[in-house]
């Protein structure tokens, strides 16, 4: 016998759309387009735009659990499609249009996608990849029409006189790919509970700190890991949004400045860019109250300098695995007496993990043991809560463990206070003798010689230590260094043992579809290169 | 087919005592007792004694479901309490110690307690009730010996290394009962889930903007409307407690200057007898940030001070049932544009929902009718959400409508924006010739005359016009009016058909055990009160 009862409410997104429009309306949502034109629209707007694309959805014959994909950058109707696709009971499927051709392929095919929503820009694309994806059948343009239907003309056939889909709560409401270091992309399937429980925690002020006040301007792009839940957290504070389809440094300086924008959020290479367009313009941020940084680690002089300007940095770590937020660079208890270095040395770690997170380290050699939280030993980082991956897309089995942990990838150390600290990622650690190398502090320490544009290390395998480092270095135009002075620099900054056996001068270093340094490239490259000394 | 999922997490409030514990262990907890001594612990200890607590709980054959009392102040074990009853997996019943003894008699009988934990100082009240509670076959004391069992022997002969019980999330885990304006108390029983829920809400810069930096004395007692979910809340962000088992303002002052409080919550008499002690000694509070100001409306000046101090305030509205966060005093996204006049404004109404609660007002003569959000249309307002009540513990029907709205009692006015006003209890408006009038506006007007120390309106039966007003006044010591003089005053504040058909002098005012006017008793006691004209 039930004895009493709270309200039954389930953990809907919709609810989010629902909630901004009734309560935060009239708050704008600017879209800045790449012919430098400007749209505006509200909360009311994006949701009754949301009821109407669900209607011409269901006329389209998608139903519940459908994947609907976009190719877009940020602008109000990708955003109208995010509640508009899971109003209908489907599942939104952000493609990054960055990806290659075969991962494009794969990903929309693997996906099943039934309706693909796409920029204009993106038209070349969609043109290319069209008779290799099986499986759409309806192809909508954000902004232009012929050959595609176009956005505005479909869903300004319906009147928006609809109900969202109902459903159970951990049905599944949004699918993301991450291109992994191996094989194909894998897709992450957020469910409407996970999405939603992330969206709750985000407001609090250690995460993107969010009130009816905050004016956001997401330089993550949509299609970025869930574009960090910022749109479904933005609702559930009625933030006012600032968009900009273009990531040109000075567009986004003049946004921020006219919209007055309180909050961004980005890659590091995005405030590196924001800063040289300031230094050469003499342009300020005089608005900015909240940077959130993730992606990658954010170099020192970056934090400090975003510190020094009074904003509050957020410097995260995530994965598309976590929805993404894992941990961000939250303010500690005893914040007010740090002096500013203090302060900044907290900033440039990973931070601490939000309530609904826990991480634990465990030995690289042997993940049955869990290694001490003592700001010392490195391990292979795990991850679980109720916003973090159980099962990848169509997979066979758990990608957890029996206790309920995911191994991040990530190689890090945890201090005392649950602080993070990531020094490589597990497949790129090199293990020498017993021990093991951090490829990503070798190439840290590579870079900071003025000589050295880009550096990449992997382990070569070796018959006495197993696997011993190589260097492999881009030099800076116009610059000169040689393998010995090179070696001798970094004897200065990393342990004996790590030195790298040989240094080998490249053109380029291979790079994945994101951006980042692709290892797996750079071994495949020289799998047959061989170390003089134990040849 | 599942195609893929996020992890399996469930909702449990022990979740918060473990994130506590794990990422914010060495953050303490202050508990300053009646005879000035002080204890420190942290939240590492406040787990550990409450996992002591869940094992000495079964020694007792305390199971699932069970209710466990407690008649006690604010400290550091009702704290442990608090999670060592759910952490057994029973339901924690907090017992307000000032209510009337038929109250408490029928309280613990109805609850059906299994377990009653007390402060030293209700003693008393334990000894006077004991015959009367049928249930109770343990008493526990928090502070004392003889003939109870002494709670720090009774946890010390535990060590700690169990487990949380296990449960569903939509399990309770809280009672706290509301005493009506008629009949008896009703229970409220709030789920693991709901609780959790109101908990992440509650961190938000709207709410009690709550980071690992707060610092939290609550004055709201611990017995009182949950809370208002602190004890849960303030674990999510490892915030630091400072808890005052006595509410003397010389105590809580020098608390919050020693302690270096930055947040507070309490009842407007709380912060009125803060501002006189400050204003007799010279006390300031430098340290704090955020006062939560609910129970009752917080009058202007109050309001007005803290803000002049750099404080924000959060005027919230909310009740048992509402868990009992149901709007906050939000700042608005013009805020930084606004006078301080205008701040002030908006602080005074009652805020905005949060994200998660829905209000609506409908008509006082036809519930079927939805009122416009127009800042002047005055109605009955009803909540829904999902730390919003269904059903009264062992009540044999819901309390909410097919639609799921809960009606609230109160009497309120909605702004287009969605700010809440509230202007009566739906028991007490008056209706005359087919119009409402209120109480409580009434009531503050005469409160405005200075001869007047107290007033209470209740309407009389009236043959024409259904109900006319009657106030009922108690004159300031030294002080004199006539009828006349105050039915002149008020007719400048108030519209003339409101003006009451009758003044009556008295020379006390009854009180509810929680020291709202009871329009009940002054019903009973004038129930044979007749108007001249309508005689």
């Amino acid at each position: 016998m039930q004895l009493g009862a709270m309200q039954d409410w389930k953990l809907r997104v919709t609810h989010l759309a629902d909630y901004a429009a009734r309560e935060h309306g009239t708050r704008e949502i600017v879209s800045h387009w790449a012919d430098g034109s400007e749209t505006r629209t509200n909360w009311a707007g994006i949701r009754r735009d949301a009821l109407k694309m669900t209607q011409a959805l269901r006329q389209m014959g998608v139903k519940k659990g459908d994947r609907i994909a976009t190719l877009a950058m940020n602008h109000h109707r990708h955003l109208v499609t995010w509640y508009g696709a899971v109003g209908v009971g489907g599942v939104l499927h952000t493609v990054n249009p960055r990806l290659f051709d075969d991962q494009l392929e794969y990903i929309a095919n693997h996906a099943e996608d039934k309706v693909l929503l796409f920029d204009a820009a993106f038209a070349p694309i969609v043109e290319r990849m069209k008779p290799k994806w099986k499986t759409i059948e309806h192809y909508v343009c954000f902004d232009s029409g012929e050959p595609a239907i176009h956005f505005e003309d479909w869903i300004g056939a319906q009147d928006g006189e609809t109900e969202w889909e109902d459903g159970d709560e951990r049905e599944p409401c949004m699918l993301c790919y991450t291109s992994g270091t191996t094989g194909n992309p894998k897709g992450v399937l957020y469910e409407h509970r996970s999405t939603m429980l992330h969206a709750m925690a985000g407001l609090q002020p250690s995460i993107f700190d969010f009130d009816a006040r905050s004016v956001m301007l997401p330089v993550v792009p949509m299609f970025h890991a869930a574009a960090w839940g910022l749109p479904w957290g933005g609702a559930a504070a009625g933030v006012k949004f600032v968009y900009s389809a273009v990531n040109d440094p000075a567009v986004l300086c003049d946004l921020m400045q006219r919209e007055k924008v309180t909050h961004s959020a980005g890659v590091p290479t995005v405030w590196l860019a924001t800063f040289q367009h300031m230094d050469a313009t003499g342009a300020t941020l005089p608005h900015l109250k909240q940077a959130i940084i993730g992606g990658s680690a954010a170099p020192r002089f970056m934090v400090e300098r975003l510190m020094k300007a009074g904003v509050n940095v957020a410097h995260a770590w995530g994965m598309t695995e976590t929805s993404p937020i894992g941990t961000t660079g939250a303010r500690t208890f005893d914040w007010d007496d740090l002096s500013f270095e203090e302060q900044v040395d907290i900033k440039c770690k990973q931070g601490r993990t939000p309530f609904g997170v826990e991480l634990r380290c465990v030995s690289l050699d042997d993940p049955g043991v869990v290694l001490p939280r003592d700001g010392e030993t490195s391990g292979a980082l795990q991850v679980r809560g109720p916003w973090v991956l159980k099962r990848y897309f169509k997979a066979e089995e758990d990608a957890v463990d029996k206790d309920g942990w995911f191994d991040t990838g990530d190689v890090a150390i945890l201090y005392p206070d649950g602080t993070l600290q990531l020094t490589d990622r597990t497949k790129d650690v090199i293990k020498s003798g017993g021990e093991w190398i951090s490829s990503v502090e070798l190439e840290n320490a590579a870079v900071g010689h003025p000589a050295v544009a880009e550096a990449a290390a992997i382990g070569i395998h070796h018959p006495k230590w197993d696997e011993r480092p190589v260097l492999f270095v881009v030099k800076k135009a116009g610059q000169d260094v040689s393998a010995d002075e090179l070696k001798d620099y970094l004897a200065g900054h990393v342990a004996k043992w790590w030195l790298p056996d040989a240094i080998e001068f490249v053109d380029d270093i291979p790079h994945t579809g994101t951006g980042k340094i692709s290892k797996k490239d750079l071994r495949e490259r020289f799998k047959d290169y061989t170390l003089e000394d134990a040849a």
